[in-house]
């Protein structure tokens, strides 16, 4: 059975995997009701695609009726690149713990308030920043951290930032290295408030649990690539997909082609139709293994 | 002859420093025209305050009829709080030199991206924060070094930040320890781009030279506050004051006066009354001072 799913990104409503999360059966009716940018609720666009409700609980499928799940999904990032390989063997998705966290300082004037004297949340946010990045290359390779997002109260040129606000996204391939991070990020977190002067909150927002894929597939996945002499490696899925989803009722694995520059998300994302080719030909052989067990 | 100067600040139009600018001859007929949050012209503005144009030009003085200028005012920092002391005798004002930096380098989805192949704005920006507050120190205790302002850019939590832009704002009293700052600010901004493989451009915005009050009349502040048994220590200004205007066209010095939790441009700043009559003994016997030379 080959399916191509809806919606994985959300970028028309808010809701995300909608096509894997109606095969598992975890698609929430609220989202029906959801307007679009142009004032289309998703029961109205999916009835003049020709869908209608009954169609999603009739989606959802009976695991017994299947061995399992195999999808071929760009990288979106550098890595098969960096390695000259064509062909990712991904063992599963991370995991990962994101946080809002709070500094709170003082705001005072840049140029009477002498520097011993300042509680500047910018300048105790900045430790924060640098101690992100540092979690995840102590648990190298696979981990990230990241501050995607951060902003500045009240932001002026000569005042001393009184509050910083931003986002900490962590990610590891187990759960027992994604709670050591989030152990030191708190521990480290205590010292910078204490030394800056300033206090820091944090709250944990989002946690999906990390992922490891089903071993006899994603072996298939590997013989298949060598079998036809393509150059492969391990790899780990950092982004969220449709098979996290799908891993949820059956044995899954994935395969990743290369992405031109790591850019994904983005008009110039690219893959070269022959890495497509070996890829969908990696997903039929691992398929054929299958059947022949 | 006692003064009370208008807009210091420039808080109603855009423009600072209205009456001392106008008593030195620095007075911009440009302003006039601009328009205040009800609409009304600085002109319009002072024609309801029975003032015209011309009064600007009259107001104008010349500096061979004064012996000198000095300033009381509340010091809008914590310094003298933290030292128990009752009277600030300031020898100068700080000069300022201010960047807008821009700190370039890739966008990427926090997932896929491998620690070591990121090009993270923000991980360099950090750096640079750090680097604006150690210059200052590298100079204590009179040189400041702030990042007031700080924009991320895409600014979401999943990605990798592409460009952050901020504000620097150095202090110090004299050139050439502005200089050496700035020095070091480019050369070590240098080596961060370097290493976190992003570039870093920096325009210069500001310039305000420092000024060195009159050594007579700093003198004669000083004296003042002793020989009237007040705890006084020597201060430097880090703020712009109408004293630095004045100073342009006479021998100029301040009187500082203590100010609650450092704390001003606020509703809750304050001052204790026995704090401001102290100031004023101390200009009134620095001007007597001078009437007896």
């Amino acid at each position: 059975e080959v399916v191509a799913f809806a919606e994985e990104e959300g970028q028309r409503y808010k809701a995300t995997f909608l096509g894997s999360g109606a095969l598992v059966g975890q698609f929430n009716s609220d989202w029906l009701t959801q307007l679009d940018a142009d004032g289309i609720s998703m029961r109205d666009a999916m009835r003049n695609a020709g869908l209608n409700e009954k169609d999603i609980t009739q989606i959802q499928r009976n695991p017994a009726h299947y061995l399992g799940f195999v999808e071929v999904h760009i990288e979106q990032g550098p890595v098969l690149e960096a390695n000259d390989k064509t062909i990712g063997v991904v063992t599963g998705a991370l995991g990962q713990r994101w946080f809002d966290v709070v500094v709170t300082g003082s705001e005072a004037h840049a140029g009477p308030t002498p520097m011993p004297l300042r509680k500047d949340a910018l300048l105790a946010a900045s430790y924060m920043v640098q101690l992100v990045n540092r979690l995840a290359l102590d648990h190298a390779p696979n981990a990230r951290g990241t501050v995607g997002m951060l902003d500045v109260y009240p932001n002026s040129r000569n005042v001393i930032p009184g509050t910083v606000k931003f986002s900490v996204d962590l990610r590891a391939d187990n759960n027992e290295t994604l709670a050591a991070m989030v152990a030191s990020l708190q521990a480290e977190a205590a010292v910078i408030a204490q030394k800056g002067q300033v206090s820091i909150e944090m709250n944990q927002t989002v946690y999906f649990p990390p992922a490891a894929f089903a071993k006899p597939l994603v072996d298939a996945v590997r013989d298949s690539a060598t079998e036809m002499g393509m150059s492969a490696m391990d790899a780990v899925s950092g982004a969220g997909h449709d098979a996290v989803y799908m891993a949820r009722i059956a044995p899954t694995a994935m395969i990743f082609i290369p992405c031109k520059d790591g850019i994904s998300h983005n008009e110039i994302e690219d893959a070269r139709p022959d890495h497509i080719e070996a890829g969908c030909n990696v997903l039929l052989h691992a398929m054929l293994k299958q059947a022949t067990v």
